[in-house]
């Protein structure tokens, strides 16, 4: 099939997907979760030959760790599908209603968006996640993942495919997107097509997506994030804060990535920040101000403070106050997720309003700004944008609308 | 100032909108209405040059009575920014908020887009209309008007500026884009300077800006709406509805295009609908099939059923069935407002239901379909796509949200 006739076939299967009632699509997750373990010894094959292919080609074993399935990974990827059929159906939700003063009814009802293209990285388990969480939100997928992950994806969608032909749900709802990258090409242009692309993974994925796509698009993950420990920080909350930040899992969008440090502050918070930073494995950059307090610390070079290191790397720098603090993450945020530690009202209140993000925490960790955490039980990635969903994005981000209007023949006057 | 420079400039505007409490916000919009008044004579009079050159160029005379304005058309302009500092404040509206187990306290909260850029025609009231509604929502707007409307534009934003500055705000809140094509594509390629562009126009205007356009886009308006009228309609009101929706303003998009007519109810039906149509001096465009219910009909032409008319004009079929109609408007709807006139509990279900557009009505006129209508007391445009908001767009749809995260030390375990 060309990428034209799938996407074709994910709008017919779309059609079919927006009217079924939750009991229909919850069967059909449980059926693809039965499936996907019914075919584990295909799928830990298939994978078997993509994790070979990927050593031999010298990928890194943290690129291989994402992309390595096992037994149990594969019943987490099952789970993952149940969980979505014990959540509500955001389809049908009346988001709000009203009668008019001549008697017309109008609602406004959530539906789904019609056919959603995601584009990501090596890591099979996505593909059973995002079918899941399109198909309960009523949405067909087109899922186009990595070449390097091509075997397992084949395997992991012949299963899902298996399932929803045994709930009796069209196999199309759920497609894999091959072939070279004119493909991407082809799915980015799809205007009428595809209603919308999300692309998981790196910066860089995501900014050739963005900038290359006809189709509107949700720019999610990168997160450049912040922590501002403020002249009135308790010191404790602010080095228990900072190292769950950094160090609990340093590879995803919500860790942190840069700590400024009021200068009031600095010369009492700084030495025991920086001592259970070292302690807990974490490199500092420090800016010219921050070195004279310790000798591991590594100057950072320009453009220290633009990029996430996704590791166990912070940078730092001192602010004179929380004027420079808002002024420098205006300035290197991408708008993901910022905190500050402060007693202070008035400093908590200004940094809440004027910092631009999709989060903003005060005394809290950044590892909270997750779909999980926020109880919504399935993300399928954190909205650094403004349009449509901001911050973690749920089944309900995964909706559109619709306005019903009832009438009993009233004609405008 | 180059474009770049203005858009900066709305940049920081925007930070300092973003924080206004309402109160200023209401002051500044009685402030610009109060200044639009004390301009009336230099606005009539820059108005008459454009109108003057638009009437040397040969424009038609329902353009020059878009482009005109009077004493009482602007004293419209100046009602309406005050109808805007009356209506309530969406920045800061709480959407949802919880608490987790560990007590920490999450808000979703309404926060400005940041710096919108509007596209549109030879309309100046749009000027003022779209100034506004930016304002009360704590955006910063952009504003690319018409050529043609170049010396009216002009008059009302300085006066617009006058306002702003007496109320203490920065004139940079609101920017007249001047210059030739190229600043257009300037301003559609704009990411990060502009966080979201909504042309308001005709069709070829905004397939222009969403075919060229870097930025997020929200398009709006082209509606080729449909009304169905199924075997179990009520004919009287079914003629009182098409007739509303075809006659009272049929130069608007949420005015009827298209009449589908059940092939059963055809024979009863369509020598009422077709007298009480010619009577209203509309035009009919028939198929085969309704030809012979009249002379007057003019036969359709290939493409007859894609484009909206906006004017006394109705493309007309008889359709076998419900599924018959459905698949037309499949076929030929642009999603904006469809309606069936229908007395049967199923077909109306099964319509709303499978009608893919931001307004699906039953027994009712699309004429409703309209921000005014709706009660949202201000409307920006309507909305046919289906990320961010679908359908009427008002003052709640010119804002995004942030998550607030509040804790007492919290972090991840």
């Amino acid at each position: 099939m060309t990428f034209a006739e799938q996407a074709a076939a994910a709008k017919r299967a779309s059609r079919e997907l927006a009217t079924l009632n939750r009991g229909r699509k919850d069967a059909a997750l449980h059926a693809m979760a039965d499936a996907l373990l019914a075919a584990s010894d295909q799928v830990l094959a298939a994978n078997a030959v993509d994790v070979a292919e990927a050593r031999a080609a010298g990928t890194s074993e943290s690129l291989i760790d994402r992309l390595a399935l096992t037994q149990s990974r594969l019943a987490g990827m099952a789970e993952g599908l149940r969980a979505l059929a014990g959540l509500a159906d955001p389809v049908g939700d009346v988001v709000r209603g009203w009668t008019n003063a001549n008697g017309v009814r109008v609602r406004q009802v959530r539906v789904p968006l019609g056919v959603v293209g995601i584009i990501y990285e090596a890591r099979p388990n996505v593909t059973a996640d995002a079918a899941g969480i399109c198909l309960k939100a009523g949405n067909a997928a087109l899922l186009r993942g990595s070449s390097s992950t091509l075997n397992s994806n084949r395997a992991v969608v012949a299963a899902l495919h298996a399932g929803l032909v045994a709930a009796g749900l069209p196999a199309e709802a759920v497609q894999l997107v091959e072939g070279d990258r004119s493909v991407t090409a082809e799915m980015m242009a799809a205007r009428g097509l595809v209603d919308v692309l999300i692309p998981r993974g790196g910066a860089g994925l995501i900014a050739a997506v963005v900038d290359g796509a006809k189709v509107p698009v949700i720019e999610t993950g990168t997160g450049n994030c912040h922590l501002y420990v403020d002249e009135a920080a308790d010191q404790d909350m602010a080095i228990a804060i900072m190292l769950n930040a950094k160090v609990q899992r340093p590879s995803v969008c919500n860790s942190l990535e840069t700590l400024l440090v009021h200068a009031d502050i600095a010369p009492s918070f700084l030495p025991r920040a920086l001592a259970a930073l070292a302690e807990a494995g974490v490199t500092v950059h420090g800016t010219a101000e921050v070195l004279p307090y310790s000798e591991e610390i590594v100057p950072a070079v320009p453009g220290e403070f633009d990029a996430e290191y996704l590791s166990l790397d912070l940078a730092c720098a001192i602010v004179p106050d929380l004027d420079a603090a808002l002024e420098h993450i205006r300035v290197h945020s991408t708008g993901h997720s910022e905190t500050i530690i402060t007693d202070d009202r008035r400093a908590a209140d200004r940094f809440v309003a004027e910092v631009d993000a999709a989060a903003v925490l005060v005394n809290a960790s950044s590892r909270f700004v997750d779909g999980g955490e926020f109880g919504f039980g399935a993300e399928i990635g954190i909205s650094t944008q403004k349009l449509h969903a901001r911050g973690p994005m749920a089944l309900a981000e995964m909706t559109s609308t619709k306005y019903i209007v009832d009438g009993a023949g009233q004609v405008r006057g």
